[in-house]
């Protein structure tokens, strides 16, 4: 039985909306020098942030801008019911390190770079359906500890092929609640695993294009929309080759994105300028792109609704190195001005 | 504002139950020819299960699980709305590649080995909330692929000091429903990671116990109960070694568990005979007893409530060698057999 929050296979359009109360966002030297420099919270130029590795470095990073976000909702860490987050880290490390002094409920998540959107779905449930009045979701990436997990540690000084892109540094955290905030959050659409079989590793973007389209797709039908019913529909780091996919896919299906397509990997860094080849990636690349940039043009008005869609790519290195396809997901959060805000 | 719904800090008591409407768990060989195996629906003893490698084995087995939960609960996959599934691998590629296939929005989780806990605490959150009919909880781990990952490969052959942990080759699989099942989740407590500063990763259970203890504490406190309002009180993994820490902590704390409380990692292996040494560990741990032994027991009505709180310790190699130390977490969930069932 499909009610009217449970909208077709995959969607909820919630009876009551969930507010964004606050968001923050911090980042790296290199995401500072971007074209989206003003719209950070705070630039650090230290990758390790004050500590002795990139790992230590990240969960820092994580406390630092969910302490912020937290500062931003005036309340206290003790007001926070649950935290939602995740990384791209093995065993989520730095989740685990950056959040356990605050001393909050924690469901771990692991989305790949579509963390985000799972963090802030499972918030929005969670406070819609009256188990929190507050609570957080937190994503970050780190082009270091990235680096050094999936491809090779920094020192090696490897190559990089011109469709490969980069891990930002950067972390988002927002602060969800049943009543306060200039956004809301008023539905949501959760995505499967994609499989188009793609196995290079170093073009990512193709292989969560598939993932991505899916999930707008069944977005628009669940919420019989059409791509114009948004201002934005926003991918979180698909680069350039990932972006004519998906919109080559949709098009495919009948929707025409690409007059509101908006990919946060190819907003995120001055390419060629900044040399990062196919764009931002990373947990963090879509993370801090809503948190700076897009939480902004909503909270001013410049945007009344997006549909918020951050792609993950499901690799390791061990499942790359048994020669298996590189699968994506996807999940896709509406994001709309408060009404009568 | 706490609703009744919302128990203290960290607890929900569900206003309407949700049901477990099958669960299903399959096992390696060593865990077939221990004393649970009379329990297990399936003992596999090809370790790779038809596949090339222990991680696609270990996908396989997650698959074969899952399947035999929805088909034990007569319906087909597209019954079930949400997965909500995770394994001990970066990036958790057992469950990506076992999953997949499916085609059902999923929800990737990591809690270490308290997964089965955190999974079936969103599924019951979910279903209680409306946003699905039913729902399906997943949580795997297998020797091979664990071992390789945070210890040794196999062939490499290493001695393992007698505080360490047998990583369980075994899945369990739940499916919750709002209405049908013989047994009942009326209520959860989420758990928060906890550091005591221990960093011997081959002593799991003396990291995870004070996690067990903190979580379980917060839940007698916040339903008001007493350990002997349950049958039975079950950690995860906390073997002997932790068992007697956690035991001593509650003490410490006002509260004698020794009559109630159960180790599924104590109760899967034969030791000496098996030479599994402190025990048996992993998600695979408490999620096959739970699914097997446990459910059998509140079926027939052999136990009317029992708690379970799978224990996760959070450590990668790379934490490890970075000398972090290895928090851990765990999450408790209340089952009860259906009241006039």
């Amino acid at each position: 039985m499909v009610t009217e929050l449970q909208l077709g296979k995959q969607s909820l359009a919630f009876e009551k909306p969930v507010y964004v109360m606050s968001s923050a966002c911090i980042v790296g030297q290199k995401e500072g020098e971007g074209p989206l420099k003003d719209t950070f919270d705070e630039v650090i130029e230290d990758p390790t942030f004050g500590k002795d590795s990139w790992e230590e470095g990240e969960s820092e990073l994580m406390k630092q801008t969910s302490l912020l976000a937290i500062r931003k909702a005036k309340l206290k860490t003790e007001d926070i019911r649950y935290l939602f987050a995740g990384d791209l880290l093995g065993q989520l490390i730095a989740t685990t390190f950056g959040l356990m002094d605050f001393n909050i409920p924690l469901f771990g998540l692991y989305g790949a770079c579509s963390t985000m959107g799972e963090a802030l779905s499972l918030a929005a449930m969670t406070v819609h359906g009256g188990y929190a009045d507050t609570v957080m979701a937190v994503a970050s990436s780190h082009f270091g500890s990235a680096e050094k997990q999936f491809r090779f540690p920094l020192e090696y000084g490897n190559q990089r092929p011109m469709s490969s892109t980069w891990t930002v540094t950067g972390c988002g955290a927002f602060v969800l609640s049943k009543e306060y905030g200039d956004v809301m959050i008023p539905g949501i659409t959760t995505g499967k695993v994609v499989d188009y079989g793609v196995k290079d590793s170093l073009n990512m973007g193709a292989c969560m294009a598939p993932a991505a389209a899916d999930v707008i797709y069944q977005h628009l039908k669940d919420f019989k929309r059409q791509p114009e019913d948004y201002d934005r529909i926003v991918t979180g780091d698909l680069g350039k080759i990932g972006k004519e996919i998906l919109c080559k896919l949709l098009k495919d299906q009948g929707y025409d994105i690409s007059k509101v397509h908006m990919d946060c990997g190819m907003e995120i860094y001055d390419d060629p300028e900044q040399d990062t080849h196919a764009g931002g990636s990373g947990c963090g690349c879509s993370a801090v792109t809503l948190a700076g940039k897009l939480m902004g043009e909503l909270k001013k008005g410049a945007t009344n609704r997006i549909l918020f869609v951050p792609t993950g790519a499901l690799l390791s290195t061990v499942s790359f190195n048994e020669g298996q396809s590189v699968p994506g997901i996807a999940h896709a959060v509406v994001l709309e001005k408060r009404k009568n805000a």
